[in-house]
């Protein structure tokens, strides 16, 4: 271990509790969307902090907002840590603030003992990861990685027809750096909550976070005949029934392949109690930690519900609507939090996520490496989203030894 | 054979023709809701055709309309016939409009024929059965058997407020007769087309109706735990696949006890692409001859639906939300209608109807008999709705001679 940093898990779980008084939620959580005065307010927050470690801040155009330590050798890139301020309407306390104050605290930590890095260190806090407010989500990091243009995403409006642009410079948080900078980071590291229930049951505290699903998103319809629900079961082609029988099916193939499968959406026409459907469109979001698993269960998909069909005489329509890349993580940075964890005697696992994280849009162009720390019952986007002290505090610990481990000391 | 009336299936045909330029659809059906413009024409129409033969019209206070051919013994009850000439807003030419001309001709042959029977005879067009405009369908027949309570039945509004009352005399159709009436029938038949497929796929020409099916509808409410989609599949308790278990379910309690099961509307919670649904909301209608098979059919619903949602750790909640007594029709009748199919040499079978009628409101308090007529494909409730000649003048002919063999001659 290269140094044991004073972390604090009290000091950080003092942070996390008084940024909640920022925007908060009505059942105990929080409401502090992307640009909203209370966003503004957090930011406020989060800069007096820094400021008072002698951090450097710098803003760019999309809001990201970035406080720098120096390293002995600022020829190197800096190491960043970070995740999201901002919160869904009923989102909750941990969901993005754990990662940003666990950062804060890491900083906090090497300011009580005087430890100085060899790389800089870069805390960072994006612009607008929950996409409650202004749609698509992981707007900031989107951006900064160039996967979004600029241009656009300023332009985007809320449901009120508020501007994206015009709110970021109402609320005083419209920089001037170029997002791209962000490209040039030595790593990148982000500690976020599970948003699962896996850690918890399994007892893990930790979870090294080994990439990002690929997704395959689809719209299936599938045609048979409306007709009275009066008339006998020989001769129906009951759209529904067969929707139902693919929709286990589909359950079927996510635990056949380990990925997986959920059908959120279902409508039925002509939707009436006593008409047998003569269609339902439904959704189909398949995910897998590997693409090529991710095709075999898409060509499961296919060749299943055809069959169903077939033999129920209805037509299928299965239409790709949206995909996303495997995105595996950088195995060094993966493997510091591993024996970040293993050195520290913490419970834990490997796992993929399924989830959209700033960090995964990070490691399309950088290093980049996610710790995961449980929540109770897996519940968040949620006012009843909660954590333990004591797993904020082994999140925070194990970020810290994989930044140290990745920075290095002077 | 009682007597071989000359009745003409090209003149039933042209009527029905006629009688479908009153209130055309965009699609070649018609749009002739009950107590709008098109359905006062319709009862001209009908009054002109029935006065030319010299029948004396009767309207009640809800506008059901009686045609009385007098006979030979005025102390007997009338022996009835008819069906209803509104249709749904995108209905077809035949549904209704068959029974009720179809009664006309017959009306027209004994009128050809110099024929008098010994009861007297009563052609009649219920009000409102299809319930399109104004809710619940069947009513005029519903208010005549003492089912609905008539100030009940015209103070109903319409989707834009209009009174049912209201729009009655507006059109000219408030008469002034009971509806009590129609209870001192001698008995009731009512020629119909089938609106499902069995007749036409089996080459059987007439149907002889056995009685209505005895309905339990019901509300199913699956509870399981709302997630992420990117999470796993180990600890999910996903409503949609539990409830798509039960879909299926449903279905095959309908094969194992002929009768029918549908589930026609279905709505999930949050409805969101990439969440796994918590709660989904579904519709049951369960359908069966007998009563007590149908006692039989919910008892399995709620044992199978259950076994399910234990299986799968989620919660079922099924609760009644209407129910529809067995309603069979009178043995004399019905064998009278079996009769004249096999004395006219046509093919024919026996079945209960699933579907509401105005006879199964009459069957209540009137002895009644159903005859069905083959429609291509099942199709109804819709403009493409098509019968042939040929069929429509099969049911004619035996609908004359059920109705003479239990008038009798004079």
């Amino acid at each position: 271990m290269l140094a044991n940093l004073p972390v604090s898990g009290e000091r950080l779980w003092a942070s996390i509790m008084e940024m909640a008084r920022i925007g908060p939620g009505r059942a105990g959580g929080s409401n502090r969307q992307a640009l909203t005065d209370a966003d503004g307010e957090a930011r406020h927050l989060l800069r007096r902090w820094c400021e008072a470690l002698g951090l450097e801040m710098t803003v760019d155009r999309v809001g990201n907002m970035a406080f720098l330590r120096p390293g002995a050798d600022p020829s190197l890139p800096p190491v960043a840590f970070g995740s999201h301020l901002d919160t869904q309407p009923t989102g909750g306390r941990f969901d993005g603030v754990l990662g940003v104050l666990a950062g804060l605290e890491v900083m906090r930590a090497l300011d009580d003992s005087g430890t100085v890095t060899r790389a800089p260190l870069m805390l960072v806090n994006w612009t607008n990861e929950e996409g409650a407010r202004f749609s698509p989500p992981m707007m900031g990091s989107g951006v900064a990685m160039g996967l979004f243009d600029e241009a656009e995403v300023l332009a985007r409006t809320d449901a009120s027809g508020a501007v994206f642009g015009e709110e970021l410079a109402r609320i005083g948080w419209r920089g001037e750096a170029d997002p791209a900078m962000f490209q040039r980071l030595g790593a990148y590291f982000e500690l976020h909550i599970e948003q699962g229930p896996f850690l918890e049951a399994e007892g893990a505290e930790i979870g090294v976070v080994t990439g990002a699903s690929a997704q395959a998103w689809f719209e299936v319809t599938v045609t048979g005949a409306e007709a009275h629900a009066g008339n006998g079961m020989a001769l129906r082609r009951d759209a529904l029934v067969a929707a139902a029988q693919m929709i286990v099916a589909i359950e079927g193939i996510a635990h056949e392949t380990g990925g997986n499968g959920t059908v959120g959406r279902i409508v039925v026409s002509p939707d009436s109690r006593n008409v047998v459907p003569g269609s339902v469109w439904f959704t189909v979001d398949l995910r897998h930690a590997s693409a090529a698993t991710l095709a075999r269960m898409e060509a499961m998909l296919r060749d299943r519900l055809r069959a169903l069909a077939a033999a129920r005489r209805v037509l299928p329509a299965i239409t790709p609507f949206w995909s996303f890349p495997e995105t595996p993580f950088d195995p060094v940075l993966v493997a510091r939090v591993r024996e970040a964890a293993i050195a520290r005697g913490l419970t834990w696992r490997e796992m993929p996520t399924g989830i959209g994280h700033d960090a995964v849009y990070l490691a399309r162009r950088v290093p980049t490496a996610m710790i995961f720390c449980p929540c109770h019952g897996g519940l968040s986007h949620n006012e009843a989203e909660s954590i333990t002290q004591a797993w904020a505090e082994a999140g925070c610990r194990v970020l810290a030894d994989a930044v140290l481990a990745t920075a290095g000391l002077a």
